[in-house]
């Protein structure tokens, strides 16, 4: 038995990859295709269009390939309305529930393409009916998902748009996987990083940072609390560690126990983050501290006096914690999915557990910018299909001062 | 202004390293020593006993002196007991309160040295004295202390004995940070460690392995299920994503969506771990979805089975998560913690956050093995002064197989 | 100004990810292209035509763009003649020669496309026309160039076939760079590299093992001797150290002074390496030692006794070397270059040097399996743009053994 | 039957470690030990004196443990002359020949301690007697050793020192293995580094660089071109890599083909390096290129202009290679070994092959700095026993610029 299906791609479809992909796809899990129309772009700006058929030995072949067909921007050639089912309890998903891409998705409605509020994936799709307005669809994450929800479950009706290739070049800000390497030439990488923070900031955007403790033990602390209060840093997103660290270098002038400055090892000071955190304990959290100026200079410091948020997320590594370091992970998740959907540019600073769980939120058309000493942390980091990302292998305690440099010094220029 | 104080060392103090850290301490923390009596061990199982008099300039370096030659193994020559003040509030410590090591520790109590129970580092020592027996001393993790608890401050009556290098060669659990290569013969090595795990068995002592999903996607979920049905392993430490990835591949045959046995690579099976999540919930947790008979083979099934007890910690980078797992951080590390002091042997098997936190937990005398491909990984992990450390970079994919047929095949034979 | 050229590709362009590539070049290198005939293949078995006009501002930017489509599989319209133009001097190129790629190439003389012979990057193409048959061209490294011989310039002539995608799944073999992961199922791998090696072993062909020195540390060596013996290794290609600690293991039990049985550390073992070069030394070579029956298994001794041929090429950073060290860099890079062209698969293990060399020398249609634990060694090697090749994160103790079982062991059973 | 022998140890053996070296060298080669007599220093600057009566169950065991003291620093208690013995061939040592360690030795000959010149690891001792002066010891590479050389056997007659804890704290120059980590303050420690490269030139000494291409790729060569010219780097030490992408820089303004200033990423440019070649070439070399005004910035360009002597070396995955690279290993080590004995300061700066082919003609005494972004290397390359090094796991392409800035932008102020 041959079953069959038509669907269309329409867009920069050669040069982004999606036909390509899609024509891998067909062949990769056995089934067969046939091209009824191609109308190229004969130009670089003009989009091209392909209708096609496609076939499988079996319904449940087909509708799989199907199914990653329209993860991967094809669309069936004539659309019904999505299928809704209530979910049965609270975090419960009705069997067969449609699981998110990152990428900007529609949803058809009563013969309507309504837009997927906050793209994330490896969400339900939710839809609100009985509003006063239009019918709105949003992604929630599955455990906050209540009893009788609208969930969208099959792949019918929904319209997946991958990113395009930019017409133009893009600079560094690479389309999708783009060239991580440690040999790419660093001053000039910062420059363009610096630019975009820039275009960010005159936009009235937000920059947020990811940021690890290896910031402070590598001396690039300083540098980051001085792009804060000047308000090029619009959100920090980190754990415990690092605020730790933070606050360690402020009263101890150590990190992990390490004089910055004279580099001595005072053999005490691997003590200190622990007295750092009774500290803290003590006068009520980093607020308080700051209040009682028992703190007062670095990151954590800045962000209390300049009102710039910060979610301190916890882990099962960590000591103390502060009081205010979120120890639940889905109320953390929930607060770093706040600060992920509004966030325009998202630097993501030396750490691999927070980056990951930011870049979870993120939408596939969110800018980031990965920087870790550890290849691997940011092949991952940039790996996750975002449409422009810059990934950058490198000290961050050389990379922060002279991000610092960059935007500051040449602002006092101007 | 010259200030000064007698300690004393006793033990294989010379070949352990003991007294040249010390010297060692003196000197980098500019201080003096007169070396006063000194007896050399003349054998080999002989003890070396040093008394020398610490000179400083001031009150206080002397007193940064002696916390860190006492935190090495050093006692003052003149006992006093400790003092003890009172925890202000719940989970706040008074200040200048002893902050451990993970290394055996006495606490001198109206002249008697009482030993430390669970040793584990960065803790305080709470006494409790109003007991009808002896008073006892524990280890209080800094978020557990509680309103008027008696906790130990200063360095006074606290004597600390970190790890002696075994009198005759250990094998591969080197003593303090020995070996860690990528070129040690794996074979080798691996029988080392499975007679390790027959010891411990023989002594019906615990095996706990910590596990990351790596173990899952290379292929060595089979025999690590294998060991623990043939109770080589007591109890399991790991996170959702394990389990989760575990369960997919029982649900689906596929972890994170390759197929383990073809190696295909179904397109759709990016998706297949969110799904099995959502069974799992909807079935209302592991061990009812065994008993639902949707799981049927696999490392958390055979702990369901085998009554092989699991923790499984959450992180913000979970999805889901499963309702087996704990979401808050202080809750997995308590029960974390319980697994830990328990543990004869542990196995940290390719995930640095949970060996991380189990490691925290461990006294420096339990043995671990610790394998992953990342080096940096391996030594960081080894690095906590454990006595008895073996690290091994190797493919978990090929190391949890080889380490069952050593263990179950010889087992066949005999 | 505008000018403007035509080109045209033809094959599977569009799941290869040509014609994609093609468009992107055009657009980066700020041209504009204008689609004159496209016709898609409509089945999987189709192939694809496209003629296209390229524009560009000049007539350097236009020859730029065209020398970077053809180098990616495009061809002009209307095709001339290449252009030979003599060396000037031995080792001494014309200016504008024209430097290959590593696929298959052809060349345009009177008239006639003449196939590249021995295919291999970054050389020139001479033309050999005094022959009484057909002209010839071959790759010539640029050091080998002869006064006199007719050499390739500019691109006008050339014919370039990058690798297509395969119209059914390959198994494992990627088409160009597949997934490197050290999160793959190392079983299931290792058994389809063992069924290529049957493949080959059945045609006559030729297996090339590249060795690195970590294979006799980490307890591989006697698992590759098995193969060379059983004649699935038909040559090898190493540095002065693989063959040294071969031959130490067999002299004095130990690989870099570690005894790879009890696993005890013979402190004085370290020297081992310097007594075993001095025994071969005295000797006269590796075959003089073998046949004086001072050396009497491993690998080298099985090479030796089955006339498996071998290259060692020596470094700055060997010891001794044993007198069969090719200490020439050109010298040995001709016998690799030999090695090279006669591999129908190579397998890499844990050596990133001579894996380079060997790799520089292969075409693109060479199947290669990398093994390395080092991840950023696989990618770089795997990173050339071979059509078929596997790579794989792991122990190299670990795999050989396995490799060995899955190829020794079932051949007995059968 | 036991056998026994007398050794004696003195120096800062205690602190130094050598002491507990000796002990566990005696417990793990199965012997036993009787300390006959002990003297500690008793303040800090007051040596340790200990003689010990070292024994073993037979005569073969006994000479192993001997010998391995005897690397560690112990010597006989009652001394004779070093055993000589005529070297048979050409290249051949005799049998049983003392092979060096890279620490400071002496040899008795005729009753006189006679200095080791230029130690080096690995080596023969050859003695030449019949000077009209004393005596003179030789390190000589076995590869050198001509037919009739009095070549020292056994281990009689020798005395090895290694190197002492220094008496005051030695800044980052950490005394052995100090702390490598990418966690270090960045900043602080290059001050560190650059005080020490001033400290070399004022005494006129002589700081070697050794060059991988990284530093070109990732945008440091500008910086490592004003530290020639301002005469803070004295000789360079790289391979034929290194060369051509400086080179390539000054004739295309790329790095392998990047554009290190627009990080555009010229299509073309990864043809680039085998243009310059070819350049170079037609030039006849570096020096006439510069000559010939083709190449007129740059690292090597500085070099040629400053008289600053390099060694390129070569290996068998270069390209090309330029005129100027040494292509045997042997004359390049040779080249490399003269290098290295003049050196008061080695910048080891991101290759691992040239830094290792550095590192292995260095005595133990020489002052070593060594900068990768990857820590498996800065490990591999610190862990060869030199008394005073500092690792650092930075990006080369921040840490040039940021020491080229710490040195001449002070300067400029002073």
């Amino acid at each position: 038995m041959t079953v069959a299906h038509t669907v269309e791609l329409e867009g920069h479809i050669i040069d982004s990859g999606t036909m390509g992909t899609c024509f891998g796809i067909v062949m990769d899990m056995g089934g067969e295709f046939e091209v009824e129309e191609f109308e190229v772009g004969r130009h670089k700006h003009d989009e091209s269009y392909c209708r096609m058929r496609v076939l499988a030995e079996s319904e449940a072949d087909l509708k799989a390939i199907l199914h990653e067909l329209n993860q991967n921007g094809a669309t069936v050639a004539d659309p019904r309305d999505a299928t809704l089912e209530p979910a049965p309890a609270d975090g419960v998903v009705p069997p067969g529930f449609y699981s998110t891409t990152n990428h900007p998705t529609h949803v058809r409605i009563e013969g309507e393409w309504v837009e997927v509020e906050d793209p994330e994936m490896d969400c339900a799709l939710v839809v609100d009916r009985n509003l006063p307005d239009d019918p709105r669809v949003r992604t929630v994450v599955l455990n906050a998902v209540e009893e009788g929800d609208l969930v969208v479950t099959g792949d019918t009706g929904i319209r997946v748009e991958p990113p395009e290739r930019p017409r133009e070049s893009g600079g560094s800000f690479g389309f999708m996987q783009g060239g991580i390497s440690s040999e790419r030439p660093s001053e000039s990488l910062i420059g363009e990083i610096a630019d975009e923070m820039r275009s960010v900031r005159e936009a009235d955007g937000t920059v947020l940072a990811v940021c690890g403790p290896a910031i402070v033990h590598s001396g690039g602390r300083d540098a980051l609390a001085d792009l804060v209060r000047a308000g090029y840093v619009d959100a920090i997103s980190a754990g415990n560690g690092f605020a730790v660290h933070d606050l360690e270098r402020d009263l101890y002038g150590t990190s992990l126990g390490v004089d910055t400055e004279s580099l001595e090892h005072p053999r005490e000071g691997h003590k200190h983050h622990i007295y750092t955190i009774s500290e803290i304990v003590r006068a009520g959290g980093i607020e308080e501290a700051v209040d009682d100026g028992i703190v007062d200079e670095g990151v954590m410091y800045e962000c209390v006096v300049n009102d710039v948020p910060y979610v301190l997320a916890g882990s099962i590594r960590d000591d103390g914690p502060l009081p205010d370091t979120i120890t639940d992970a889905i109320e953390a998740q929930d607060a770093i999915r706040e600060q992920a959907h509004e966030a325009d540019l998202v630097l993501m600073l030396s750490t691999l557990l927070h980056s990951v769980a930011v870049g979870n939120c993120l939408p596939s058309t969110t800018k980031t910018v990965c920087v870790d000493i550890n290849p691997a942390t940011v092949t991952q980091l940039i790996d996750r299909g975002s449409a422009q990302a810059i990934g950058m292998v490198t000290d961050i305690g050389a990379f922060v001062p002279m991000l610092r440099d960059e935007l500051l010094e040449s602002a006092d220029a101007a």
